[in-house]
């Protein structure tokens, strides 16, 4: 059984601001909760329509039914469980080869399929700018279709940051260097920008390189690639062996 | 002014059969719209709440208010304006030396980002199997941000089609060749898969060749990649020049 009080606090989590109160997040489906078994984040508790298919023992699993799914669940479509978990401390690691450096990104559906693009790259780190989406958001918890567990992703003041990396600082930008001719340093920071306004001048000026994806298409009334989308696309070249 | 019958109508265009019916689709924004001035697409007529910027003459437009055009849009934010178009007689192409060839990919989203990616690439043909989304759906319309007008879209029977192509049929798999390594047959067809079930065993039957992308994380519970994702990167790799 849900409490009213229960309810009310999970429904809040789908705002920053709650979720900074009660230092909890929520993760939906069984198969990304198991996810959470191998990893760093700790689960407070699970709600879940069907606990004998979650496994694990050491978590407190209330049984709830479809209905009461619902009412905590921020999907169109709910699915089995709902897992509370505690926000982690952040933590930024030391600088790896390359990582991804997010400039205000909004979309949380691009943020998630960026972290996702991370954990199939390998990319251990994404540095964020403090306006940049919240991971713990869930619509990009879930587009993240669990990655956000293999990626650490810290939010600072990228000015500072940048300034003081010894990564090489890429952004891209339709008069920079092809990717296809393109030397690629040994430590890179990939920087990907807001999607309607692109970087911030500031972050602008920090750069060393500008590089971009030609357009084979001759129409010029073709819209510019979506900015997780040339993530994909750049980091396939990067990686190109 | 808009009857109440023509609000009916158009409201019912978010479903295939009603499109059929009519011959008609929906496309939105002022900026889309007009990239239909330069493309084989007959617009039938146009409802907006600021006409004076459409700029053409030769379409009937109806000055409509904010509340009538929330009534037609299908959009969350409905934009300035709605131009009902005339469904255009399919008609495929000859084979371009690389297209691609979707089976049963449902999605919307995923079918309009396949297109703007087509667009982007210069790639003048899609070719779908006749489950695949259709392609009038207005979510498709609208995440191909224009990009539909410039790309020939024909459904067919994929089997037959494959059979006789001259174009080398390539589809995508993990044990497939590395894409990186891959030598790329001069006249291309780039198949892809549902995004739950993958190719249909029939399409399979009729690949001569199968690539992949390499995964660099090193977790083997990361999500094997979105299919319009993994079609960028692999674009991305057979444009290299």
């Amino acid at each position: 059984m849900l409490t009213a009080h229960t309810i009310k606090v999970l429904q809040s989590l789908d705002k920053k601001k709650f979720r900074q109160k009660y230092n909890l997040f929520l993760v939906e489906g069984n198969k990304i909760i198991c996810e959470l078994y191998n990893s760093n984040f700790k689960i407070k508790e699970i709600f879940s329509t069907d606990p004998q298919k979650l496994g694990r023992s050491d978590v407190p699993v209330t049984h709830i039914s479809e209905n009461e799914l619902k009412k905590i669940s921020f999907l169109q479509h709910p699915k089995d469980s709902v897992a509370v978990c505690h926000i982690n401390t952040e933590k930024k690691s030391e600088d790896k080869n390359i990582q991804l450096i997010l400039d205000g990104i909004q979309d949380p559906g691009n943020l998630g399929t960026i972290i996702r693009l991370a954990d199939w790259f390998g990319i251990e780190q994404i540095i964020c700018s403090e306006d940049t989406v919240d991971f713990y958001n869930p619509k990009v918890i879930q587009a993240t279709m669990g990655s956000f567990t293999r990626v650490n992703i810290v939010y600072t003041n990228l000015v500072e940051y940048l300034s003081k990396t010894e990564n090489v600082n890429i952004g891209t930008d339709m008069e920079g260097e092809n990717i296809y001719t393109f030397q690629k340093p040994e430590k890179i920071n990939l920087i990907l920008g807001n999607e309607g306004n692109g970087m911030r001048p500031e972050t602008e000026e920090l750069l060393q390189k500008s590089i971009m994806i030609p357009r084979f298409g001759k129409s010029q009334s073709t819209e510019s690639l979506n900015v997780s989308m040339a993530a994909g696309i750049i980091l396939g070249q990067l990686f190109r062996v």
